[in-house]
C-alpha cells in the first residue's frame, strides 16, 4: 500500500487569509500538498476548497491528525470541513428496481478498483430471481418489496440496515420508488440518485416517452443527490447523446442506459473521492 | 454553373408501393436519383421522403417538370409535397434585437457560401447604429420599433415586407419580441427562432439565469419553427456544451452564444436544403 | 414473435433505375418497404442501398424470397448484395485477452436483448481463472494460449473453432494478439477490432501512454474491420472523451475503457444489423 | 472599472510549503485571493499554479506591486513565474492567409468583449481586397506577401513589426506559410497556430483531404504553441464532430471552418487569461 494520503474538504464565509492558514497548518503539521482546488462564490459570498495531502515528517494517521487542533482553524472561519483518509474508502449500499444497468456497471467498476468502495447491500423491490445473470460478488441481496401500504414499515427497515451496515453512502441506481420526504430528509447529502432525463426537463414518470412526444434532437441523464423536493435535488452531473426522429421510444430507452450509467458512475466516483460540496441547492464539483 | 439538380420532399399515409411508384415515376421522366432517405413513423403511420435527382433525358427546369403530371401521382397517394429547384435559393428574412451574434455568423455563412440562400432585409427593432463594426453586406435594413401599443402596426409592417420581398422564410436571430398568435399563424412552418436553452428546460425569459440558478452541468440551444404556443414549436435542432459551478450568468450567456449559433445556423443550412419536414409537432430531419 | 422483417444491402455501380428496379421488384413480390437509405460515393461511383422490408401478400421466409429470382436483379447491375432474415441473429464470437471490460459489457447487451446475436464461444488466451466474476452465462469457452512458436497451430484451431461454430462474425474484444495476414485475410469482412486510440493517431503499443506524452487534451477509440494491415482497416465507429493535464496514463486507460466499449457495443450493433457496407478501404454505415 | 485584479502564474520543483510560502507572501501584502488552481506533475516532478487575487490593504497596482520582493520568494523555490495586470491586455497580432473564417471570428469576439486584448495588426499574405465583407475595424492591415525567395526579408519584417507594435502574443489564424525554425523559437511560448486535424492524426498539408481518404468518422482540430517542429508543438486545445459517409471534402472543409474557429478562440482566450502554462512539451491548461 502506498503512503497515507488524506482529503480535506471545506465552505466557510469567503474572506482574506483562508489558504494562507490552511496550508500553513497542514506544513506545521508535516503534510504537503498534493493537489488543491478553490472557489469563491462571488454571489453567495461562500468559498469551498478540498486539499490532497500527505504526511513528510506529520502524522499518518486520522485519528492522529485529528488531535491537531484543526478545530482552532475551522473555529475561526466558522467552517464546515470533512476529513478523509483515502485508503479507507466509504460504505455505500445500492438500490435497485426492474432495470439493473446501472447495478451491474457499478458492481463491475467496483471489482475492477475503478470505484474506490465497498458495497454493504444491495437492496431490491423485486426478488433476487429476477436479476437472472447479475454477478452480485458476494454483496449481500436484501429484498424488501414495498407497497402504498408498508411503504413506512419498509422504509424504517431500510434506515435499520443502513445503520447496521455503517452504510455512508446510498445509491438509487435505477430504483423506482419515491423515497418520503422523511426519508430523503434523513439521507440528505448521503443518497445520490439518477433521473433519466437531462433535468429539469421532463421531470417525472416515463420521461423518456416524454422526450419522445416532445421531438428533442438530445436526450441526457442527471445524477442528483436526493431531497424531499422530487427531482429537484442538487446536480452533481449530466450528459446527453443525439438522437433522430428515427428513434422509438424503446431505443431511447436503450441509448439512455449508456447515458444513465455513465454518468451515475461519473456521480459516485466524484462522490467517493470527496470532489463535491453542496453549496445550498447546487453543488461545487472539483473534476479531475 | 452545375447541372439542375431538383429536390422532392412529401409525406402521405404510410403504404406499399410509394418508393416504386415515386422512383418509375422519375425514371420515366429521365430523372435519376441522387440521394433518396425515408422514415415511415410506425406511431402516426405517416410516411416522409425526401429525393434529390438530376436530369439525364428529361426535363432540366422546373417548370417543365411541373408539367409532368406528378400531381397524378400525388393525388394516388394523398401526398403533401414540395418540389425545389437546388439552383433558385430561397428568400430569407433576418429579424435581430440587441444581441447580433447570430445575425453577424449568419452573413457571414451566406457571404462565403455555406448557406445557399437570398437575404432578402434585416429587420431590427433597434436603430441601425447600435450594430456597430456589423458588416450588412449590402442586405436593406429595416427599423421598425415596437411597443405594447405599437405591436399590431409593427407586425402589419412585417408582414408586408415579407410580402413585398417575395421572402419565403424568416429567421429570429435572437429577435426578443414575442410574435402574436396571428403572426405566428400565417408564418407557419416557414419562421425559425433560436432558443437560448436545451427546451423544453428553462422556458421563457432568461434561461441562463434560470440554467444558473439551478446548477445544471450542461447549457444548451434549441432552434425551433415559431407556432402560437411560445417556446413550444417543432424542434429542428439543439446542441449542448459542459459548464461547471465556476461559470457565472455572464459566462453562461457568452458560451451560450457559441451554442446558439452554430444551432441556428445547423438549422437554417437544413431547412434551406429541404432537410426539413414537419411531422404534426415535431420534425423529420434528413441530415447529412 | 412479430412477423417476418428482412435486410437488403447491395452495392454496385451507379447508374439510372436502381431505385426504381429494386423498388418495383420488391412490390412485385409483395413486400413492402419500412426502411430505406441509400448513397451514391460521387468519387468512385459507387452505389450502397439498405432496404429492410416485410411480406404483405408475399414470401415470408429467406428460402422463398431466394427463388424470387432476384439474382436476375443483381446481375443486371452486376450488385454485390446480402440478404438478412432479421429473426436470425448472426452468430458471433468472442476473442479476449486480460481486460475483460468490452467481454463484460458485450455478454450484458446481449442478455438484454440489445445485441440481437448468438454468442458461439468466449476464446481468451489467458485461462478462465482470471475471468473470476464475470458471469459467462453459458457461452462455451475456450483457452488458446498463444505464443510465437505456437501462432500458426493456434490461428488453425481458431479457425476450426469458427467453422465448426458456425461463427459469422469474429470480435476482438480487446485481444491484444495480432493476427496474422494470412487470418486476417480469411476473416476479411467479418472480423471487428476495438482499436483504444482515435485512430490514425496513435497506432500500435500502449496508445494512452502516447496520448499522455504528447498531451492531447482528447482520448478516443476505433472501431474497425481487422485486415492484414494493422490498425488501419476499414472503420466503422470512433467516439472521443475530453482529459486534462491532471490524468495519468492510468486515469486515460480507466477513461478509455468507457470510450471503447461504447465504441464498440455501437460497432458491433451496426454490423448485426446490417447496416455497415465496405466501400474499398472505408465503410458506408446507414446509421438510426 | 473594477478595482484591480493580479493574477500569477508559476512553475517550479515540487516541495513542501510552495502554497503555505505563496498565500502567506500576499496576505501579508494585503491581497486576497479570488482563485487558484494548481497541480503537481508526479511524473516530471513539476509544481505549476495560478492565482488570481486582488487588493485589500496592499498595492493596487503591478509596479507596486513588483516592489514587494516577490523575488525572493521566486529565488528560494526557483520558481518561472509571470504577473500579469488583468486590466492591462495583451497586444495581439493576428496573421492570415486565404481563409478568413477564424480572422473574422476573433475580431467579432473582441468586439463584443469576450477577449480581452489589444490588436495590433492584422498581417496577410494576401492583399487586403480579398477579405472583401470583413470588418477589419480600425485594426491596421498589413501585406506581407512570401515566396521562397522572400522568405527571410518577410519574416524579418513580421519581426521588426512585433516588435514595433509591442505585440504579445502572434496568432496564426490559418496563416498557410510555415515559420522558419529561426522565427518559430523567437516566438516560443508567445505563438498560437490552428491546424485543422485532430492532432497527431493527419499532419501536414490537406487534413481534411487525408481524414476523407482515411474514412474516420469525426474531424478535429488543433490549437498549439508553435514550435520549429511542424505540428508537434505543446497543444493547448483540441475539439472535434461528428462526420459521416456522405460527407465529401467540402463538407469537411465546412464543418471544419466550426470546430477551428472554437478551438482557437477557446485557445486563445486561455492564453489571455493567463490559464496556459508550458510543461516542456505539454501544457497545463487550468480552465474556467
Amino acid at each position: 500500500m502506498p503512503g497515507s494520503q488524506f482529503v480535506l474538504t471545506l465552505s466557510c464565509s469567503d474572506q482574506p487569509g483562508i489558504v494562507a492558514t490552511v496550508s500553513a497548518f497542514l506544513l506545521a503539521r508535516g503534510q504537503n500538498i498534493l493537489d488543491a482546488q478553490q472557489f469563491g462564490d462571488v454571489e453567495t459570498g461562500r468559498f469551498f476548497m478540498r486539499v490532497v495531502f500527505a504526511p513528510t515528517s506529520g502524522p499518518a494517521s486520522l485519528a492522529e491528525l485529528r488531535k491537531s487542533s484543526g478545530h482552532t482553524v475551522a473555529a475561526r472561519f466558522t467552517m464546515t470541513y470533512r476529513l478523509h483518509d483515502r485508503h479507507l474508502p466509504q460504505r455505500v449500499m445500492l438500490l435497485v428496481s426492474r432495470f439493473d444497468h446501472c447495478l451491474v456497471d457499478i458492481i463491475y467498476r467496483w471489482r475492477t478498483g475503478e470505484l474506490a468502495m465497498i458495497p454493504t447491500a444491495i437492496v431490491a423491490n423485486h426478488p433476487a430471481e429476477i436479476y437472472n445473470g447479475v454477478e452480485f460478488a458476494d454483496i449481500p441481496f436484501h429484498f424488501l418489496p414495498v407497497s402504498p401500504a408498508s411503504k413506512i414499515e419498509q422504509e424504517q427497515a431500510l434506515l435499520d440496515l443502513i445503520d447496521r451496515t455503517n452504510t455512508n453512502l446510498v445509491v438509487l441506481a435505477r430504483y423506482m420508488r419515491i423515497l418520503s420526504e422523511n426519508l430523503a430528509a434523513q439521507l440528505a447529502g448521503r443518497c445520490i440518485n439518477i433521473h433519466h432525463s437531462f433535468l429539469p426537463g421532463f421531470k417525472g414518470a416515463r420521461p423518456y416517452h416524454q422526450a419522445h412526444a416532445r421531438g428533442v434532437k438530445l436526450i441526457g441523464a442527471t445524477a442528483h443527490y436526493v431531497t424531499g423536493n422530487l427531482d429537484e435535488g442538487p446536480i452533481i452531473e449530466q450528459d446527453v447523446e443525439r438522437i433522430s426522429h428515427r428513434d422509438s421510444p424503446a431505443d431511447l430507452i436503450r441509448k439512455g442506459r449508456d447515458i444513465e450509467r455513465r454518468v451515475l458512475a461519473r456521480a459516485l466516483r466524484y462522490h467517493l473521492e470527496d470532489r463535491v460540496i453542496l453549496n445550498d441547492r447546487k453543488t461545487v464539483v472539483f473534476t479531475d
